[in-house]
């Protein structure tokens, strides 16, 4: 298990809301390789809350989004065998929440990639907390081509 | 149209990271009645970018997440023709990034009803900016029963 996060490994001058390791005000994920998956283990804010000790269903999705994203951009990168990921986008992903999501312990998520393409990947992932699983997301996460405004963002 | 949110009106000390107008961190979108519809307008920070320019991914998630739930919760209460919206969650929503959302204006965000049940809706949600629809969401909104967490939260 690298110790490193894919983030600042790979684009440490990030500031997306999610997963940039430069947005001070942001959740800061840090994804890391762990065999065929990817797992990131996250603690929540008080003002990341949908009501007293739960989670937000929209934090959920931001954080399962750039998980996954993630994922996918490292899967590309270990198919294509390159040295760095390809910069990826979501085009969908969708959540499901299972039961409320407690704050007060960690937030775990767990991703695999279950289809990757050329320029794509379908990642699953599930968010633990408590012990239990709270949500799951199924996205498609795509590389983007030269001209679009993601492009060499990382 | 309305000029007061629902979420003002009807939970105003709500600190929800998507819709509480108690969270000074948060979101705060104001979800205001128009016709058959539901909508908002919302203006980012630097800090809710993927990257310069570009909204972030789970952001729009929650956006679209939030203002979904209160479509839901106001449908559930025009129907039932009571005083005061049920408690509404999430079961599941998902997000189609249709192209980048441009950060430099007003984000607008625009929802319906689709399908009304005794105790659930499904809305279908788009957000516009720079004239163009980039996301579309679709959820399932529940109202929770009592013994569960969010019931009577608002």
């Amino acid at each position: 298990m690298s110790a490193q996060g894919l983030q600042e490994k790979y684009a440490a001058h990030s500031a997306c809301f999610g997963c940039g390791p430069a947005n001070e005000k942001g959740l800061r994920i840090r994804s890391i390789v762990q065999g065929d998956e990817v797992v990131a283990d996250w603690k929540s804010e008080p003002h990341h809350e949908a009501f007293p000790g739960v989670l937000n269903g929209g934090i959920i999705g931001a954080l399962l989004d750039c998980h996954s994203n993630w994922t996918a951009a490292w899967a590309l990168m270990k198919q294509a065998g390159a040295d760095s990921p390809p910069c990826t986008v979501t085009a969908d992903y969708s959540i499901k929440l299972l039961r409320p999501t407690p704050t007060n312990g960690v937030i775990h998520l767990v991703a695999k990639p279950v289809e990757v393409g050329a320029d794509r990947a379908v990642i699953e992932a599930t968010l633990m907390a408590g012990g239990k699983p709270c949500a799951t997301c199924r996205g498609t996460f795509v590389a983007v081509k030269p001209g679009h405004p993601a492009y060499h963002r990382w």
